[in-house]
């Protein structure tokens, strides 16, 4: 199994807010491993993806979860005709072919999983795997990110310092009015008027954030808004379904949603 | 394995309540994931079974459930005589032979389970099997339908924000009146009057939901006493057996629904 | 492996105590799924068999318990000299070739365990496979049955309301004096005085219930009290062993059984 | 495998307190199962082997324990060079073949091991193995014979009422001083001046039970002591070895103990 | 495999404190089963060695933990070419070949690994494989012997009271000054003076036992101290590496601690 | 396998702080086994590399996680073509061939892997393998080393007071301002007045902590933001995305140590 299915063949669409390019570029440049942190939905994969495609690097994204332990990240022996025959797992594929490997929500993991990339995070750069007793030393164009959503965090579930330390932060957050427009305008293929209205709405629902509201709509609501809109679907039933619906269960802030949509709406 | 065993031949009897029809196509000419919201024994399996026979997709069902994991639904290496054989699960038979895939009771499940449909979900629409480092691409044909009851969430159990925001939503309640005397003369075989009878005592069960009750009589309840009816079994005993005797064990309830149902019979 | 183990040859005794018979015939003609309700010991077992002779359908019986899975139910993959071989479970096979399958105190299952029966207890009279992607449609025979014991419950474990509502309820309680008498006559082998007499210890436990007794005697404590009595044991050492002893570890309440035994004694 | 390596050759030495042998012989006359309660130490294990000696079968014993799984008890699959092959567990075994089966503190075993026997415990005298779709029917000589300490049991851990209430219970405690002498003069091969100086000693530490002692010294603990002093020991330190030392862990506790102990020595 | 690995070539150097090797003997000579109970690192395991070089057995010592089960003790079938294939535990070895088995710290094991030795510890004698139906009888040499450390226990972590009273115990504690130091002379390679300051700093630790430290020094940590002064190591630095930082995290109670050492030192 | 891939060529750098290289070496040289205490990124792994390449031993080093099994460091049985087969795992291959075996945040295994190395840090230095009942003896040149953070510990995970007593503990923590500036020149190849300026950063964020702060910066941290500012970003940028992000989420922290940072810069 070699890298050519990560490749990214066209160029991801994204749009910078800050010096977020420069940052990875010069972090990947030295290999220091990169956290992405900031709010679901606001970019981070599509950024990754962008970066890869910009550093000309195959890119192993892994979406983590409670369920997922060291072996499903570094690999297992698989019986075969022959006996038990050893199988990569993603991130060793990384480490030894040379990818960006992307571990998404890598708090959600289990921590064997966050101890694993430890030795690969510091200056020896090598990924031990204990049940075959190899050390594989990292190919020079590996790196590694992680992304990290500190709202989400809870006492229980959080990095251990150890693990965060060894980590360059970039922080992600909602783009500007203007370029969250210009984005919607280009992924849901609506006119601009549309797209306005859609990031119009999208900054009322995060001005409820806190009041209520755990996370205000995402700018990928917005775009999926803008999807129902093109395909046909009136504005009001558009919205509701894409923002107000997926955002809440409660009857209260359902109707508080409904009258901010609404009183952006012509 | 084919999809064939997945198509649906018969139109399954379904009664529109409001544009939900048309939300579902114009989301599914799109490919957006759709997450059916409302409680339970309402129609929203029958829903999903009617849009995948008028889109002409084959329907995979899974009922999740919380012991179910991310290999139940994507699959898994089997030992066969040439040794360990991959094995499809439904949800990679879905992503790779282009069916409707429908996770019923999807917060049910663990967690690995609802983060391994996020690369489906977003514009990759890839399905990464980690455990033989292929990248699924899905079939143009291919889309995700969740159902979701927020009656049931609790603070422990609820889905992910970023899970939540991928899809968009349509709520279902139970039917008006009329709607729902006319399902339960065509499911159970009964005359008008007794539907009307039997809707009459589900609107007031419903009316108790939150005075004792966790959940009202659903329409698939007064459609189980109807067919009692038809089958030669006398209303009362009819409504007791289907409709107060499964909802609630509690004596004062029991009684004031056995009273509530006496007041409706002639 | 067919169903001839699982067919019953003789009529087992059972004598009704309300239109349960005529219920559950009913609800066998149109394929319900039935719930039997009520505590333990007073018959719900004995009644399913005889329905079962009745109807002249086979009989699988499982007895549900908090480790059992979905794969206990449904089967699972075992290793063979040719590979791994499907083996049908006692739910698959009831299915499969037509059984009336019994699911005994369900309650105690794991969750995956009711979710699986889902499909089976609506229109759509199917089983899913997942492990090997077969969708396994009903036999014409086929119907489900469940225990339920509602005093067992507790918060933590309880049947979800949309498994609840899937089912047709039966409710069951200890016969009437005369009735309980006669089956003591016939199942313990004594007089009808001797069984007049446990009989009426019977009732004066149960008259403790709630005054810290969890359950009063069943019908089967007295069967066991009377065939101890048959053996030759005295009715005073039979009751304490088959009554006194299992019922209750606290000392206090066991002299209030106890003295409740003697008062009944000649 | 068969039954010899479990028949007993030469009569299990036990001195009867009560009724108990003549209530066990007839249960067991009615195979009905047998609960034996009481304190630990106190001879229920040589009371079943004397009674299965005296009724001339074999006895399956098992140590019950709360990893133990109803595979431990029925059997399971092993690998074999033609395949998987059935090996019966002990409970099975004992059903197959005929011997009565002890099933020792059962209340220690996981819920699933107590529900694999009630279909063996009432009419049907049946024993499913699920997981080969096989139904046991019980031998003619098999009987189920349980232990269960009272004191022992927690809120969280206790047998089910519809468990418990299949069993006829026989009670067991301390002998009499005399026959409690006998035993030790028997089984330490002491003289009788040890013997009771030891027994007094166990009612002592008996009447500080529930003063800040769990348990007083059981019969077994005497034994030890008196074999201490058989081989040479003083009779100051066996008592303190055998039964002060492995009684408590308190301090004060055991300053009790050993002024109790030394007011009983000459 | 044979006992031959097991066996002890040369005298393991001990000092007895009290009549423990008499009491050992004694309860050897009657194959009672012995608990060694007292607080770490004051030579229960080089005493069993000791006691079994004495008496001229093998000694097979299992340090158990909180994730050894039954099957680490009993056994477990392994694959081979010729299929599963049974392979002893060291429990099995030592009871089928004559051993003395020595638990090390058993109260951290699960509760069924000490079940297992219960039929072992009465007159039965035998030791149950449940997974194969063998009945291990004990080699005539065979006896057990387990430690148990009184003030490491909690209440959710003890021995049953079933458990512990199969056993005979013998108390240990540290040695007294004298002794100690020359332990330390002997074990460490240091001059008596350097021992006996050693022994004074240990006796000053154990009294702020209670005082905010678990535990004192033991002789173990004294005769590390030595080794490293014999080494070389100033005897502030080697007291201060061997007995104050691994006994304590407290920044109070390390000053508390130095201070003691450096008022025992010239 | 063998321990080449183990061997450190070139030597590590490292910049003594105190007398831990005697003192390590001193312990080597009686081969007592060492505990490394103190905070995250402060040059514990470094050390140990340094002092594996000064004595000219092999170095393996395994990072412990909560999922970490006995089995993980011991080894266990694979399946091969001619059955199940030994392999080796970390710890046996260290025992075995006579490597430094380095146990990196020991605390975080579960206790069975901090059992199995009791046998080996006392006079026994032996490996019982009980899977397969071999005793492994060390090689001469083995030592156990083990990393301890006091900060991390919690009353639930702490190591037992029987491990912590078996070992010499060397205490570590930041280096003065001077060595630790002379450590960031050399491994972030900036010149003397950044990586002074990121020394002061660093100090004032350690004043922080336990106002808020659970750890300051480590050296680690100051390095990586000097590597960023070699690469090219602006000194601001470099400590934002190196030091502030990583350490916290707090935003008022946040802005605390924003200007704590921003009072350094010129």
């Amino acid at each position: 199994m070699n890298l050519d299915a990560y490749r990214i063949a066209d160029e991801p669409y994204y749009r910078p807010v800050g010096n977020e390019i420069e940052l990875f570029a010069a972090a990947y440049s030295d290999r220091l491993p990169v956290m992405l942190k900031g709010p679901t939905g606001c970019g981070k994969t599509r950024f990754v993806e962008h970066m890869a495609w910009k550093l000309g690097r195959a890119l192993i994204t892994v979406a983590c979860h409670e369920d997922m332990t060291a072996s499903d990240l570094a690999g297992r022996f698989l019986l075969a005709p022959e006996g038990t025959v050893w199988h990569d797992g993603p991130l060793t594929m990384a480490v030894r072919q040379g990818a960006i490997c992307y571990l998404d929500e890598i708090v959600e993991a289990r921590q064997d999983t966050t101890v694993v990339i430890h030795p690969l995070t510091d200056a020896r750069r090598i990924l031990p795997l204990d049940k075959k007793n190899e050390l594989v030393p990292a190919h020079p164009d590996f790196a590694l990110t992680i992304s990290y959503n500190p709202g989400y965090q809870s006492a229980v579930k959080d990095l251990k310092e150890s693990t965060k330390q060894r980590f360059v932060a970039i922080e992600f957050s909602y783009p500007d009015a203007a370029t969250e427009a210009a984005i919607v305008v280009r992924e849901a293929g609506v006119d601009e008027k549309t797209a306005s209205l859609l990031v119009a709405i999208g900054e009322r629902s995060r001005n409820l954030r806190g009041h209520g509201l755990e996370e205000g709509a995402s700018t990928r609501m917005l775009i999926h808004a803008g999807r129902l809109v093109a395909a046909g679907v009136d504005i009001r039933s558009a919205t509701q379904s894409s923002i107000v619906l997926p955002i809440t269960d409660d009857l209260e802030m359902r109707d508080a949603l409904t009258g901010a949509v609404a009183a952006c709406l012509p």
